[in-house]
């Protein structure tokens, strides 16, 4: 098989070079403890401070306020779309923006154990986008109002994060750490790792503290979130290798400027393919160009035996993964913070090439 | 620090060194697929391979029969002290062997969601040890009677596992693939990996499929235990990584000769410390002779001025993790399938040498 140059998949995603042979060396020794990472107790000192590294680094980087603690849990962004509901719902109806499969899976999951109501709907519109602000019909007796902000199968992202008189949920796994986040509109924020902070099997959770406090009491121990505000998520073994690797991502993240200087390159790795998609009418984005994602390229070329064709180039060329979620078929690039520039001019210019032989 | 030799923590515990070493190497590039490990999709043909290994390496090994669905799941044996009882006391109460922390935690947990009796409690015996047979009262109107297979803290483990009228579920987390398990008489078995089957972070629940659909439908999707049979564990995104390091345990596990001469090798470095235990008194055993682990032995001696200074030449020697449990102090070896004897050996060795010194 030819050596995957460049890793266009949607998740798990591309991670950088430097963090994957860091990592590679601690699963045989990790940094002069005489041990793998694997193989290290959750109570000792070694793996305790890459685990709380891993919370620092995710505090610093995200310039998470002290009024929200930070928890690493398991079950990933699907476990939590029960999980916020039985948390914060508390006795109050939770107001849903239904924008694809993602928000949908939310919406339907927090309906098993919380009243929810319809905030808004774009799922059907063409081309794909995010609700404008005005259509969002939410009020104060909510509990929350919640968000998936970027949606990996359509490709759309929320540019502007809504203002509700409630707080804000926020389904963040395919865009955090490569965007600012407005804490004082926000309740809670969750994450699955495999996107933008590490491999999966770590799902980071974001609370504020006086909501979790808040939560009902006879859930079970591990679904609530306050049983790991008050033990730093060390309640049980945690996902020790996955919470590793997501340390050496904020480690890397930092060299490279931060959260901003993230956003500042995911925008021209973005804006690079998406003039390439516009280009000529050959290639065609699915997303309004409003809410275009920065995260998930989406786009379609003229025919399905094209897309097959492309995608066979693609592969033999060493860029993976760039076939469209099974639902919506098409091409997606995924090109989250560990994409080098070099991948998307790679697939520019197999574009261009192919678009020539073929156009 | 001094290059750790054995390591006898009670988990994340000791991997074969062959394990760690493809490990590594995977972490860069795996097996031919010119991609790590950890950014592979789960829904690509490479990730599902090693997948469906670790299934069908779990099935081969533990004899489980096909009216049983292996699943591998998140949270630890913590998050299924709580699932178990959504999804299978459909009703009916459920009894618990109280046998320690971790069936007490059991127990607690159930009772948040389900009807729960104490069918025996040997908490309180000392020396530590399980209920007897005879001790047992549990009838055909529960659910399911749940043990825990082997107390980690106390060094306490079943022999005989009972025989009721309704199906055993085990919490068999630190004894799985070290014994046979009479499936006939189980309803289900769980256990976290990071003891006999892996690092941290993936969940093995192995559970009678006729159960499993019979779970109510209200579950919220991720704690549906028929979710994951009708999707062979890829419902979302599993935390592939550490069922790839599972898949490398169970094929490690082939070669040693399977699960029978696991229990062979097992009992034999459990001999050999138990009875250096037992030599002269110096040191103490704490469990009932009758229900030691073979798994984690717990002893004391004399003093706990003498432990600390034993644990401390322990530490020097390379010998790492022998601090029993926060709960109940002393010491605890765990020698888990991967523990050399070699390591059991140069346990017994410092244990001479330092009662020669201190006795």
């Amino acid at each position: 098989m030819t050596r995957v140059k460049f890793n266009f998949s949607a998740g798990p995603a591309v991670l950088p070079e430097e963090v994957l042979k860091e990592a590679s060396q601690a699963v045989v020794e990790c940094g002069g403890t005489g041990m793998s990472v694997l193989c290290m107790s959750h109570r000792g000192g070694a793996y305790e401070a890459l685990h709380m590294e891993a919370l620092a680094g995710l505090r610093e980087l995200l310039r998470v306020p002290e009024s929200f603690a930070i928890l690493l849990l398991q079950g990933g962004a699907t476990q939590q779309f029960s999980q916020v509901a039985m948390n914060l719902a508390q006795g109050k109806p939770a107001d849903y923006t239904l924008t694809g499969q993602w928000a949908e899976g939310a919406y339907k999951e927090a309906g098993k154990v919380a009243t929810v109501r319809v905030a808004a709907d774009s799922r059907k519109e063409k081309p794909a986008r995010m609700p404008l602000l005005s259509e969002i019909k939410t009020g104060p007796d909510a509990a929350y109002l919640h968000i998936t902000s970027n949606e990996t199968v359509d490709g759309t992202q929320w540019k502007e994060f809504p203002t509700a008189p409630a707080p804000l949920v926020g389904d963040m796994s395919s865009d955090i750490m490569g965007r600012d986040i407005p804490w004082d509109r926000f309740g809670l924020v969750y994450a699955g790792a495999q996107k933008n902070l590490g491999p999966a099997g770590v799902t980071v959770v974001i609370v504020r503290k006086d909501l979790a406090e808040k939560a009902p009491t006879t859930i079970p121990v591990m679904l609530r979130y306050q049983t790991h505000v008050e033990k730093d998520s060390l309640h049980n073994t945690p996902p020790c290798f996955s919470i590793y690797v997501l340390a050496l991502v904020t480690r890397w993240v930092k060299a490279q400027g931060g959260v901003a200087a993230m956003a500042t390159r995911n925008k021209a790795k973005a804006d690079k393919l998406y003039a390439a998609i516009d280009r000529t009418g050959f290639y065609r984005g699915t997303a309004d160009k409003a809410h275009r994602s920065v995260m998930n390229v989406t786009f379609r070329l003229p025919s399905e035996d094209l897309e097959k064709a492309f995608l066979k180039e693609a592969e033999a060329a060493g860029l993976s993964g760039l076939k469209g979620h099974r639902a919506v078929g098409g091409l997606r690039a995924s090109i989250y913070n560990a994409m080098p520039a070099a991948g998307v001019d790679a697939l520019v210019s197999l574009m261009e090439t192919f678009e020539k032989k073929n156009g």
